[in-house]
Parts: structure tokens; C-alpha cells; sequence
């Protein structure tokens, strides 16, 4: 999990649950009745919403996301440049005994297609189609996280309806309606701590990852057809370099090719 | 009704109904007074904003979105390899005992198209203007389902001012508050609940079955138009295979020519 | 007015004025004061934000589009067949005693175009400039009665306000708290009742009435060209089939034929 | 200013003050602290959002918007019809003395560069350009309108929060609760009615009004590029006409000739 | 910090600030717990919705922007003027001894590459990506200010649905109610305040200024263009003016020339 998610989490929940301890205790805010309407109707609305491969579906790619290290562009194009000094000097399937030291299933793909000798255009074709694939399965995920953040405050608000017509029908003690009240107004508290600290921020992250995602993958087919082609490390670094803002851009190849 | 949608169903009205039942009886929630406003009024509005056919389309959309089978890619390929191979061994009329076997009435027509001769670009002609229909129909579904959702929780506040209003100008025995305002707040539930667990939801869900049965017809429509040409299987295959994400893509074709 | 607007108007209307009745007199939902603000306010809002032309011409589009008579395509189509033979056999004059028949003034301007001896290409565009200007207006009475569905609530919160601000000044005696609020709320009410049971369904029903208007209209323009080109009644028929789905596309031409 | 902006303001502050008045004396309603809330605090908040110039701006351009005089479409085109026989009688030069009688600044200076000699791509060019400004300027000052009718109620929710938390602070005497609520709603009042009956409706008109003068001035281009080209005023007539609706285009070219 | 921020900032939050003095204390709107809750919640929902650098990066973004001084672009064309007539006469090493008057980064990086030689092109390339990058590292901070104005509200709701709940759990003495609503009330009124007046305008600001800035880079790099094409100063303030309103066009090279 990267360190910014982390820092949210226990900055958002820790302050929160420490901040209801100074008023109560923990136990005031926990009843399984109305975590069952508004988690229940949720997902009973979300699953009604849609498919139900592609639900299941979001808790591995927000797993995916959170959890997946994602290259950093500098070390990536410094593995590019050994590559392709590597395949200049001992051919594509020198490039073989590198593929054992990866562990990314997109990057080893691509190169054992070069390494087999595919036609550089095919390898581009074949590596898109898994992009885009991998983008729509991304803006699936980052949707139903948006819907369910609008069925968590309704979920909320039909539970604390419930709540008061429940305790308005009765109400004989005034004694008891404080406490009553309390309970009904609790599924409005889940439903907006659910949706406001969970659902939108995570759906805000996976749109950004998958577009950090894209454009590491996007390097990768990039670098992979450079070193298809033979091409010169030089270029290969200034091709990679256009996918990055300028200042981060420090020319690792001429401090090599100098030192 | 797919497993999801059944699934979601149950999950969210049984959790909702269950919930209630914990806390008071069900009857509690029934009002007739409440329901004709609610449900009434939103059917008013919609019969308003619409043609009477379209409002009336909706529930036949629904139905048959929500009853009817769609292929399965994999399924569907397969047929088409073997509709494939017949077409090449007997001619295009080999196809027409088939078709009594089939009961999807979109496949039926195409393939009938295709026995009688008529031109490849005429039958995509005459099967594409039909899938454009059958989505705007689809549209148009999810368009009224998403306008009843804004009238319906509309229908509750207005039920529930009534409720309050009436409640407020007589009252004087402070012991009938409750259950008046209890019964005021009904209709406010009664909306929310449909527009946030039935009209929301299966407005979502039409969208994502329109997708599909789109591209389902889609590969039917290219499927036949390449039967119609004799186009080899394996060409067959990887047209239809084009559909589909890659991880989904297992060659029938290539086993059954190898066992 | 169509039949869906009309069982629209009474299924809303009056299940909401049965369900207060059951409750009360109707003479609670009615106070001078409330609608003077509400309705007042928002026609005030209206007159600000749109000159006074647009305004006044909000009511003609909207008893135009609620009250005049459309086309159906079928009956469209066959009166253009017979045109159409008519032109073929006694030239585009023997028109001119159908003119008399019709009542559309849009069909009678381009028929009479087209006897006059006006080139097509001219006819085309007068017609289309026509409808234009047409859906110029339908689109500005749409856009008009959305802006009064925002001002309708917001003039019933300012009229609430009001009525609360005034009640809380003077509060003393508790028991004419009831009545005060009671009171207070009517605009509320008054607010959200304008807006969603008039305004944003008959805005909604302009504009699919404009869409169907215009796809008449086209087709009119389409026939009428077909006619002055003094195409076959078979092909003036397969033109304006286009216009409409497969599954309504009954040949009246050649049933005609045969017959 | 326009009849119609002079009737909305009347009717919709008018009808609500003598709304008000009825109930209790209109003093009730004034609250130096509230208005400070609100309006300094929508206006500190439109500061820090706009550039000092841009909200400045708006003051000058609601004023030259709901102010200045437009120029009907029908006055226009039959004064380019003089401008169009005097050209053509007298040379451009005879233009001159008209431009006395003028006060449009945008069509004296058209008229100028004309008499001039400049050649007609560069009038357009030269007059274009200021239409764009102008249009740039209106599209601002109804943003920031826009931008403050959402700043207003939220200032006005922040000042009945200020209000509660003071009044709930100090709640001994039951009795002073009613008027210090009454004050708390006095912002939410304020900032309802400043972005409901005036921010949002004057930016609606400002958007409206931009339109109309653009349309005008676009008018104006085309006459003075017709004229400097010394066309016959019956296509001078014809080429403006294009711009208005064919029910509003009487030819008062033809009626002149003929009499 | 220009004036309108600075003004801005006075009047909304020295009019909140007096106008809650005049009511009570300062001290009753400032709680810890409350404070926690909001502000913690609301860094940690953003911390979890972006990658650590961005959230970091807006402080640096909103402090260059409310600080930086942008060029008038009157000030830039004069001294583009010079630029041009220095380079004419001595040559563009003549510019040399100017770059060190000058402390604009982007000014002086572009200057210096015209006087290494780069080719016109590849300087128009270099800068152009870098507008690129700053205009996205400004649209990414006014993202995120923006979605921490729909996380303020939301943690403003949750803190105070938290004090309810506790409140009304132990509600027996009724004396404690006020000022324990009055408490809970407070995260609605930080979540109000740190959207409405602090992120909302600054984020509005943030579009603003970098619209500003766009606008006089780009001049930049059209006037270092020209002076490295060697064009004539005329040629230079015709060009740099297209970017400006013609009423802020004074042109300052023909006075130069008279004088």
C-alpha cells in the first residue's frame, strides 16, 4: 500500500474514532441492526446495479491498486537503457536470462513477444489491447465505487426514517426518545462515513493510478518496440523521456556512457 | 433474472424488511393514503413528461432485460465455428435445420437473410438499423427510470409537507404528534426507497445489459456476414475473438481441429 | 392534449387532492398570502432572466405542443402516396385541390412551393430554416420552464423562511406555534408541487413532442422533394420507411397494388 | 432597462415585501449584523476567486446589459437599406454626415474604417475582434454572478449557524430562543433571495442579452461589408434577413420600391 | 499577494469574525475535538484520493500563485520592444547582459536558448511542453482544492451527526442540551467555512491566475520567436498585441519612434 493511502486512513479514522472516544465510548456508534440496512441495501442496490462479475471484480482491482507497486519512470528507463544496450550487444534473446529477474506478467509478456521475434507492430497491437482492457477494467471499478457513493447516504437516510417512524409511533416516554433518536440518526452516520471516507476517495485514487498505470505500460511498449527495432539507447531514453515532465528528466545514459 | 440482480434483490429489500421487523411490525410501514400519493403522483408526472407508449415500453424493456438470456461470448462462438463449417461443407442452405433449433429471433433473422441470398451489405444494413432501435429503446427505458427517480423522492417531500401541514394546524394534544408526524414521514420513505433501491438500480443495470446485448448482436451480425462470405472458421474465430478481452479468448477453433 | 398527458394531469393531480382530502379540507392547502410569494416570486425571477417575448411565448409553445394535433407516420405516408400518384398522373397541379383538404400549415406552404414551380433544392431550404426556427422555440420553452422549476423551491424556501422568521419573532403562546408553521410550510409545498408536477414534466414533454414534431416534419420535407422530383409512389414510400423503425414499416404501397 | 427586467423586479420584490408586510412590519426582516454576514462574506469570497478587475467589471456590465439600448432587427436592416441607396448614389463618402445622427460606438466605428477605404476582410477582421471581447466580457461577468449565487447561501447557511451555535450556547430562558432563531434564519433569508431573485435570473439575462447583441453586431459586420462592397440594397436586405426568423422578415426594400 | 486576494480575505473573514464578536466570545466557536475531526477527516479522505507529491504540491502551487507577480503584458511587449531593437543592432549575444536584469525563470530560459542558437522550432517545443506541465501541475491543484471543498461539508456532517448521537444517548438533564447541540453544530460550521471560504475561491483564483499566466508565457514565447527570426520591433508589438483587447493595445513602439 503506497504511504499517501496510509497516512489517509489512520489520519481519517484515527482522528475520528479518537475524537468520538473523548465524547463516549466506541460501543455507542456500533449496532448491527442498522449496519445491516445501510451495508446490505448498499450492496443489494449495487448488485442490482450491475453485473456480478464486475462487483466482485472491484474488490481485486482496488486490491490491485493499493497494493501493486508501480514502477517509478526513472527506474524504468534505466532498466530500458541495460535492455537495450544488452540487446544490441548480444541480440533480442540476449535479453532471455533478464526476463527471470522481472515479476511484471505486462512487462515480461512484451519482451518474450520481441524475444520471439513478433513483429514489432503486432507486439504493439497485442500490448494496447491488454492497456485498454486493463483501463475499462480500472473505470469499471472507479464507477460502482461512485454509484456506491450515492446509494450509502440513501441507504443512510431510508435507515433513519425508518428509525423515526419507528420511535414516532411509540413515543409515550419522552425519556426514550433521546436514545431512540440516536440509534435512527446512526445510519445516516454510516452512510456518509462509508461513502465520504471510503467509496469517493478510493474512486478519486484508482482514476489516478490507472493513469499512472497507463503511462508506465505506455513506456514499457514504447521501449520494448525501440529495442525490437535495435535501436541506439540514446534514443531509446530521449523516446521515454517525452513521457516525462522535463525536471524530472535527468540523463542517466550520458552519465554512464561518461563515467 | 440473472443471479446479480436476484441476489440484489433479496439482499436489500429482505435486510430492509428484516431490519424493520426487528424493531416494530411491518404493518407499521403500510399506508394506503401514503402509497397513492407517492406512487401515484410520480406515475402522474411521468405520464405527463412521456408518450403514453414509451411509459408503457418501460415495463416491457424491463421485463425482457432483466427475464431474457443473452449468449455467452464463448457460447456464441462456438456456434458460429460450427455454423461455419456446415456453411462450407453444405452451402449456405445446409444452415436451414438449424435455425429451427435456435429461439434468439435476431440470430433466426440474419441467418434467414443469409439462406435467401441477400447481399452481405444489405443484411448488415437491415440488422444494424435494428440493433439502433432496439437501443434507443433500451435509452429510453433507462431515461424514464431515471426521470421517476428524481419524481419519486419529489412525491414524499410533497407527501410529507401535506402531512406535516395538516398535523401542525391541529394540534393540540401533543401526544398525537408523534404518530402523525410518524405517518407524514412515510411518504418521504416510500420515495427514497423506490427511487434508491428500484428505479437507480435497474436504471443502471438496463445501461450495462444494453452494452452487452449490443455487443452480442454486434458479433452475430459479423459472424454472419463472414458465413455469408465462406470465410474459413479460423478467420471466424479470430473476427469474433476481436469482441472479446484476450484472457477470454480460448481458441475453440484450434482444439477441436487438433483432437 | 394527448391521452397520456391527460390521465397524467389526473392520476397526479387528483390522487394528491384525494389524499389531502382524506386528511382535511382542502381550504388548509389554500392561502392567498403563500401563492402570492410563490408564484409571484417566480414569475418575477422568469420576467428578470428572459425577455418578456420569450416569457409570453412559453404559454403558445406549450398549448401548441399539448394540444395540436401530430401526425401519425402511418397516415403520413399513405396521404403522401397519394400525392404522389396524383403528381405522377395529373402533373403538380392536380395538387392544388388537396390543399384545401389539409389544415397543417407547414404541409400546405410546402405543397404549395412545389405547385408554384419552386426548385427543390429552394424548397428544402425554406422548410428546413422552418423547422429550425421551430425547435428554436420549443427548445427556449423547455429551457424557460426548467429555470421555473429551480425558481419554484427557492421562492417556496424564501416564502418558508418568511412565514418561520415571522412566528419565532413573536412566539408566546406555544399552541398558535402549530398553525404558524402549518402555514409556513404551504409555500414549501406550493414550491415543490409547481415544479415537479408542472414544470419539469411538461418540460420534459416538450421536448420529445419537439423531436417527434421535427421527425414529421422531415419526413414532410423528404415527401414533398420526392414528389416536386416526380419520383414512383414505390420509392417515396421506401424514403420516408427510413424514417421510422423496421417493425412499423407496414407497405401500404404495395398492399394498395395488389388490392 | 427593458420592460420586462423592470415588470420580473417589481412583481418578485414587491409581491414578497407586501408578502412580508401583511405578516409584521418589514423592520423585523432587517438585521445590520446578518447582512454583513452575508454580503460582505459573498463578496470577500468573490475577491479571492476573481481578479479585482473582473468583479469590478460586472458592476459596468450588468449596468451597459440591462441599460443600453438594443437595436431592433427590423430598425437595423431598413436603415443599412439608406446607408445601401445613399452608398451607392453618393460613394461611401456620403456615409459621413449619417454618423452624426449615430450613437452605437460599434457601428459608427464600422461605418468609420469603411469611409475610410480599409478593405473589407480587415473591417471584418477589426470588428470580429470586438465581438469576441464583448462576448469574453459578458461570459465573465455571468459567471461571477453565477460563482456568487452559490456563494450566497452558503454564507447564508454559515450565518445561521453562527446564529444557533450562539443561541444554543446561552439557552437558560426558553423564552428567548423563538426571536434568536428568527435572527439565526435571517442570513439563510438573505442569501436565498440574493442568489435567487437576483444573481441567478440577471445572469440568466446577461447570458440572453449577449446573444441578442451579438447578433446585432454580427448584423452590423455583414451590412458594412456589403455596403463597403457596394452590393444592391435588395441583397443588402436579403443577406440580414438570413439572421432573423422568416415570420419577422416583412421586406420593407420591396414596399419602398413599389411606393 | 495581489489585492484582490488580500481584500478578499479581509472582508469575508473580518466581517465573519466581528459579526460573531458582537454576538459572543470568539471562544465558543473554537473546539479542538471539533477541529480534529473536520480538518483530520477531510486530510485524510484527500491523502487516500492522491498520491502524496500532488496533495504536497498544492501548498507550493497556491503559495506560487497568490505570491508570484505576473508581467502586465503592457510591461512584457515594451520590454520585448527593447529586446527586439538590441537584437537587431547587436546581434542576440547583445541580449546577454540583459538576462541578468531579469529573475522570470521561464523568460530567461528561453532567452538563453535563443542566444545558444537552438532552432526556432525546438525552442517554440521546449517551452510549449513546459506551459504544458505547469498548466497541468495547476489544474491538478485546483482539482484537488475543489474536492476537498465536497470533503469539508461531508466531515462537517459526520462531526456533527457525532454529536448528536452522543448527546442524545444521554439526554436527561435537558439543561445540558443546548449547549451540547451548540458543539456538535461547530464541525458543520468548519466544514462550511473551509469550503465556501477558503477552497472553493482559491481554486476559482488557481484557474484564473493560470489562464493569466498561459496567456503571458505564450507571449513570451511568440516574442522570443520573433526576436530570434530577427523581426522588426514593428512586427514584434503587431504580433504580441493579437494576444491582448484591442483597447489595451497602446502602442508603445510608435510613440518610441516619434519621440
Amino acid at each position: 500500500m503506497d504511504a499517501a493511502t496510509l497516512i489517509g486512513i489512520i489520519s481519517a479514522f484515527a482522528l475520528v474514532i479518537t475524537a468520538i472516544m473523548m465524547g463516549s465510548g466506541l460501543s455507542v456508534f456500533v449496532d448491527v441492526h442498522s449496519l445491516m440496512i445501510v451495508f446490505g441495501g448498499t450492496f443489494g442496490a449495487t448488485m442490482i446495479n450491475y453485473p456480478i462479475r464486475d462487483v466482485l471484480g472491484v474488490f481485486k482491482v482496488v486490491k490491485h491498486v493499493f497494493f501493486s507497486r508501480i514502477w517509478s519512470s526513472q527506474e524504468l528507463i534505466s532498466r530500458f537503457l541495460e535492455f537495450s544496450r544488452k540487446a544490441r550487444r548480444d541480440g533480442l534473446l540476449g535479453l532471455e536470462p533478464e526476463l527471470l529477474k522481472l515479476n511484471d506478467p505486462f512487462l515480461i509478456k512484451g519482451l518474450q513477444l520481441a524475444i520471439d521475434g513478433v513483429e514489432p507492430e503486432a507486439i504493439r497491437e497485442i500490448l494496447e489491447t491488454e492497456i485498454e482492457y486493463l483501463q475499462e477494467r480500472h473505470r469499471a471499478g472507479a464507477e460502482i465505487l461512485s454509484t456506491m457513493a450515492t446509494f450509502f447516504p440513501a441507504m443512510g437516510l431510508i435507515g433513519t426514517l425508518i428509525g423515526l417512524v419507528q420511535m414516532l409511533r411509540v413515543m409515550e416516554d419522552p425519556g426514550t426518545i433521546g436514545p431512540a433518536m440516536a440509534l435512527a440518526l446512526l445510519t445516516t452516520f454510516y452512510g456518509a462515513v462509508a461513502a465520504n471516507l471510503i467509496c469517493l476517495p478510493m474512486a478519486g485514487k484508482l482514476r489516478k493510478r490507472s493513469k499512472e498505470e497507463t503511462l508506465i505500460k505506455e513506456m514499457m511498449v514504447n521501449g520494448i518496440i525501440s529495442i525490437t527495432n535495435g535501436e541506439n539507447p540514446r534514443i531509446v531514453e530521449q523516446k521515454l523521456h517525452s513521457f516525462i515532465p522535463p525536471e524530472q528528466r535527468e540523463s542517466r545514459y550520458r552519465s554512464r556512457i561518461e563515467s
